[in-house]
């Protein structure tokens, strides 16, 4: 089958023409995906992030093919979204309810473990989520980044009516910028591109130009999706004293000169600083089949899988939002 | 009068023999210290941060000597310490409650104030505390950096019975040790000075030299008390996903090659990093008075305000704890 790959010693993403078909594990199920999502992690892995190696991909939606055991079979012809943390159940983090974090765990498409980039891959049957019949594949490969767009929302306790900025307006950035909406709060999306902002403009989300804004330390709440590891340094000048900001941006270590070269002013100004990574499916779900979050204006492209290079060389482009990879 | 001052232009602390005795405003009051505590702010200070000029010096327990106007008049002959962040008052943090992040702050011997390392030196009649009769002079001097102990207590949430390690060894790190063994929790101090870490023994803390302990991710909460841009490192590679660290030093910006190079693990595992500063004087105060900390183990040596750039010197150095100055 063909699949995009890391491969060891070759430089970014590489289509691979005779990846053999996985087979599904005791407890995994084979999955034929439908749609794939690119997201700015996947670039980040091209770049050398988590020295991964492998078939690349963690966004997607797609059908149950096979089982792996008898456990599975009943999911086999179901269309399903998964969660991407491959977990053991059995480690100190998984008992305690933390199971995303589980020590042992491998990630899909991340972290030892092969992706969805591919005519078939496979993923434990306790990751699976099944999807209601009346949200169509173009919104259901959005549950992923959604889900960790609505983890912000587990992780932010809510006071009086703060002010919010969603720091920069990539892919997450505008799923962020929607969902924050929803909460009692004073949200606008800052970035650096007004032809990926406008969309802000049907939402009813506030927008402004990262020049043209004052980084005058008044922000109550700052979510960084810049993707760059600049951005903390931006985002530490905008929140407030006794602020929080929001991390979402994972990127490979940084050139010399760029990244968090000093963070006195988080200890000086006593921020909040909470990391933030994968989120809630059901909750996603739920409001993608609601329609309360736009994902179809987010899609810039489609593109084949056989034309997976191309197109992740494309989703780099910074007038390109989502691109999305198909069979 | 002598003072300890950082002038434009030159390398490190100086002793100046002429500095004018200073007149306090309106609203300020003259206080002549009586002992005087060196920090590592001090040091960093020197080393450059905060680009700050003029006298240095923070902690201190003193005599007011005279006052500015009638609003001071009846604080004359008081033994007293005093916060250290200089307010206006009428700006939005201090109207919100939060007056040492007040915006216009000056900050004694840190941010365009003259400090307390002088025969004499002003400071507003709102930041004074009465030092009880039972309390000596070398029990009051530690209330500045036992506040800033405290404050984690503030800023933290405990739940269970957490595991917490206090990261360094230094003066801060003993004090945070003490403070922290108050909560329901299980605290360990990791640092790199056998003879600085004997003290724990008698106020029953475990602790473990950094060498010997493993980089494991287990611990619940981690405080950051090293004083050394790469603590933050440590640190993440201490706590475990979804933990705290609590960030107490800060530091003039790093040598290329030092501080934190990479900040995805704290996202990856949604850690939570909590700037901590300034503490509540009544509570060090308290705990001071009924004898809950022990200070007088941590102080190695004594020196007059005049030998003071020797002193300095001295308290960078590696079996140093605590140096206090005497007019």
């Amino acid at each position: 089958m063909h699949a995009l790959a890391i491969q060891a010693g070759a430089q970014g993403p590489q289509l691979v023409a005779n990846q053999p078909i996985p087979k599904p594990d005791t407890g995994d199920v084979l999955i034929r995906p439908l749609r794939m999502g690119i997201c700015a992690t996947d670039m980040e892995l091209a770049k050398g992030y988590m020295s991964f190696e492998g078939v690349l991909g963690h966004e997607f939606v797609g059908i149950v093919e096979k089982a792996g055991s008898a456990k599975g079979r009943k999911w086999v012809g179901k269309r399903v979204v998964g969660t991407i943390n491959c977990v053991c159940g059995g480690c100190d983090m998984c008992r305690a309810g933390l199971r995303e974090h589980c020590r042992k765990r491998d990630v899909l498409g991340i972290d030892r473990r092969d992706g969805c980039f591919a005519e078939y891959f496979t993923l434990p049957v306790q990751n699976l989520i099944e999807v209601p019949d009346n949200l169509d594949d173009d919104h259901a490969v959005f549950t992923e980044p959604l889900a960790a767009a609505y983890q912000i929302l587990r992780q932010l306790a809510i006071e009086g009516r703060p002010y919010i900025t969603v720091l920069g307006d990539g892919r997450l950035g505008l799923l962020c910028a929607q969902v924050t909406t929803q909460l009692n709060a004073t949200v606008r999306l800052v970035g650096k591109h007004p032809t990926k902002m406008a969309m802000c403009e049907k939402w009813g989300v506030k927008h402004r130009l990262l020049k043209e804004v004052g980084l005058r330390a008044d922000q109550d709440i700052v979510i960084d999706c810049t993707g760059s590891p600049d951005g903390i340094n931006t985002a530490m000048q905008m929140v407030r004293p006794r602020g929080t900001i929001v991390m979402k941006t994972t990127v490979a270590p940084g050139l010399p000169g760029h990244g968090p070269k000093d963070l006195a002013p988080l200890v000086i100004n006593e921020i909040s600083l909470i990391g933030s990574r994968c989120g809630p499916f059901p909750e996603a779900l739920a409001a993608l089949a609601e329609g309360q979050i736009d994902v179809l204006s987010l899609i810039s492209r489609r593109a084949k899988l056989t034309d997976g290079v191309e197109a992740m060389r494309s989703a780099n482009k910074s007038d390109v939002i989502k691109v999305l990879l198909e069979p």
